[in-house]
């Protein structure tokens, strides 16, 4: 094993005064879901938004005054863009970051605003990637690689550190993984502090290649498909994290996208903090159930990273609300005469659900002539409510149909 | 003057290992477009979602046991439901909280979920308060008033210790006021701790008596407008509350609905934190430059609570997109010819635009017959991308109508 705890102690040493130790917060209603004490690392909190600092900066400050001069080169789209360039920046030497083409503006723009050099190139992720590997060759630039690197591997660790020195009684640390960086790095402080923690990875069932890979004892390559945890929907993990986690990680479970969803949900409603989908991960397992535990563990899940799109933010919460029951979808008939539309909205007033939008259609579902669908969007307090808002359109004579709220999966 | 320093510095110490001492956040972003060091005290991580525990708990923790077997009452539809309950289920005793009617179902479930009897009555606000002063009388209850009380205002004070020690340099500090607890508080103690420290109050345009009622000397009624605001949407400030601001308080502005919602959006994109309106004021006003500031201020904002619903953070994150030209309405005719629709989203396609609504209409804006109006809701990468969008279309021989953003107030 070539990352030892005294590694990730310098890394410490190295990154005091620089990163945020990001606070650990009690979750009082994930404690009560899960009948043990839990807590949220809150890495989403750790500047550039992610824990991607820590190794970034870990690498650099180790670099040659002729190193320093060559300056940095990384492909990513997304956190270890901005992680390599914030640490780059702090270090007063230049970072090329390679993102592909459609990367999310946002993302793009944040790594700019760092300082960093950011050239747009290739569809993928894998051929912007393969162009920063060639731009190292022909410019000199020293590749940061995202996960794979026994630096970058022991700046993550200090997370590990900062948990069990915040929360002595940790039983359980929960760790999405896409590289395997930072569960690596973790996986070995806590268990060096104490080996009896045990450390669970968590992948997105859409890009889960951690499981077959420790199968076979090398990285391999899977079917995946897109996921809202786009931070951790890394193909193939690496030689070193492959090596750690097989070793150190006690088990690794997969969360759909539904359940990713309701962690995103569940940080932003109960606990305040806004967390990508690769962040909620280790949460949304605990939150299905998926890991084992017993009613004397102590819990914490690492939220690894806020750099979530408002726009993908507010879509998540509303599908999340539509689960949810706090939108419901209801159809029904009324007579083709002016006055019918306002008096079926009367009725829906007097429930007090609130219209997000009606549609009045004459021409859908082979309405029989004389009567006119109309489709609701109705805002209720809960499933409760929605039932109630149904009975009492019922009762005051109209036929209802509660629509099906849809199908996550494609 | 009835709260000094040596009180708050009391609630500190019954207060220590109770309440979060909630992290200060330094904002890069913040600090950037104001051109100061700028700081965000990060009181939505509190203990019940906001600062009202620390007033509450160090009310009840003095009672004598007496005063505890009776047990407390507070009418509120918000923020101090849950500080009370949550202080006195710390403390054993029982708590009695009346709500109005159409208090926020989140709001009620959470007050319930820390062991209070929630009392659902009255249509109003005022309403559920004249009822639990009622129940006071009537049962023996203490009442517990929500700013206007020294050990209240003491207790929201330790936000002001806990700022000065974390920030040492600080020398602007912003509160938004309500009914003026915890800017009494803040302001005691930090201008004891150093008078150089300036604080400044901020409220909500639509909800704003803290200026007229300094003017004249005593609380005046005003008239009000709803706000998203509604932590601080208090109709008139309370006797102690006024004269401590009247002699600690350098300045009060106010903010707008749009002020607040880009607020709430910036703590979500650039701070991942989540923050409700009445939390936002204070960098709200901070963003829209309403505080005169030198380069060389330190500044702190206090984010002082994040009890937001799911479901009003989605609407205000989608608005404030559409603001931002992040969404874009587009309006066209095209020839009503089968295959006309898909060629013209072939074209959007192109752009890398990305459709959430289209509307295909026959009847609409007295459309040439024979042509047929089309309506489409875009999702762009900025202004910038909405505006190459336009051309696109118009270049390939559309004539479109970029639609306005519509006006927010009412």
């Amino acid at each position: 094993m070539t990352v030892s705890i005294e590694n990730i102690y310098e890394a410490q040493t190295i990154l005091d005064g620089v990163i945020v130790s990001t606070p650990v917060i009690y979750d009082e209603r994930l404690s009560k879901e899960l009948g043990t004490t839990s807590f949220l690392k809150a890495e989403c909190l750790q500047k550039s938004g992610s824990f991607k600092i820590r190794g970034a900066y870990n690498k650099i400050h180790r670099f040659s005054d002729d190193e320093m001069k060559r300056g940095v080169i990384a492909g990513s789209a997304g956190n270890h863009a901005q992680g390599v360039a914030l640490a780059a920046a702090l270090h007063n030497i230049n970072a090329t970051i390679v993102m592909p083409k459609h990367a999310p503006l946002t993302k793009v723009i944040a790594t700019k605003n760092l300082g960093a050099n950011v050239i747009l190139h290739g569809e993928t992720f894998d051929e912007a990637v393969a162009f920063s590997k060639q731009l190292c060759e022909e410019k000199g630039y020293i590749y940061v690689h995202a996960f794979d690197d026994d630096l970058i591997i022991s700046g993550q660790g200090t997370i590990g550190l900062e948990i069990v020195r915040d929360i002595p009684d940790v039983s359980v640390i929960v760790v999405p993984i896409g590289g395997g960086g930072v569960i690596s790095g973790t996986a070995i402080a806590a268990k060096s502090l104490n080996p009896k923690i045990r450390v669970i990875g968590v992948q997105a069932e859409n890009c889960a290649p951690m499981k077959p890979s420790l199968e076979v004892g090398k990285p391999v390559d899977i079917n995946f498909q897109a996921t809202i945890a786009d931070g951790i929907a890394v193909k193939s993990p690496g030689l070193k994290t492959l090596e750690i986690i097989g070793k150190y990680v006690d088990d690794i479970v997969t969360v759909s996208e539904e359940e990713i969803a309701r962690g995103i949900f569940h940080c932003v409603q109960n606990s305040r903090l806004v967390v990508e989908g690769a962040g909620a991960a280790g949460l949304a397992a605990l939150l299905a159930k998926k890991i084992d535990l017993e009613p004397e563990d102590t819990v914490c899940a690492v939220l690894c990273g806020g750099n979530i799109d408002a726009n993908l933010l507010a879509r998540i919460l509303e599908q999340v609300l539509v689960r949810q029951g706090r939108y419901q979808i209801l159809k029904l008939l009324v007579v083709d005469r002016p006055g019918m539309l306002a008096a079926l909205l009367n009725h829906v007033a007097e429930t007090g659900a609130n219209v997000i939008e009606v549609f009045h259609r004459r021409a859908m579902w082979l309405a029989p002539l004389g009567r006119v669908g109309i489709e609701m969007l109705l805002e209720v307090r809960d499933d409760d409510h929605g039932i109630e808002v149904f009975n009492h359109l019922e009762e005051v004579g109209y036929h209802v149909e509660r629509e099906g709220i849809g199908d996550w999966e494609e």
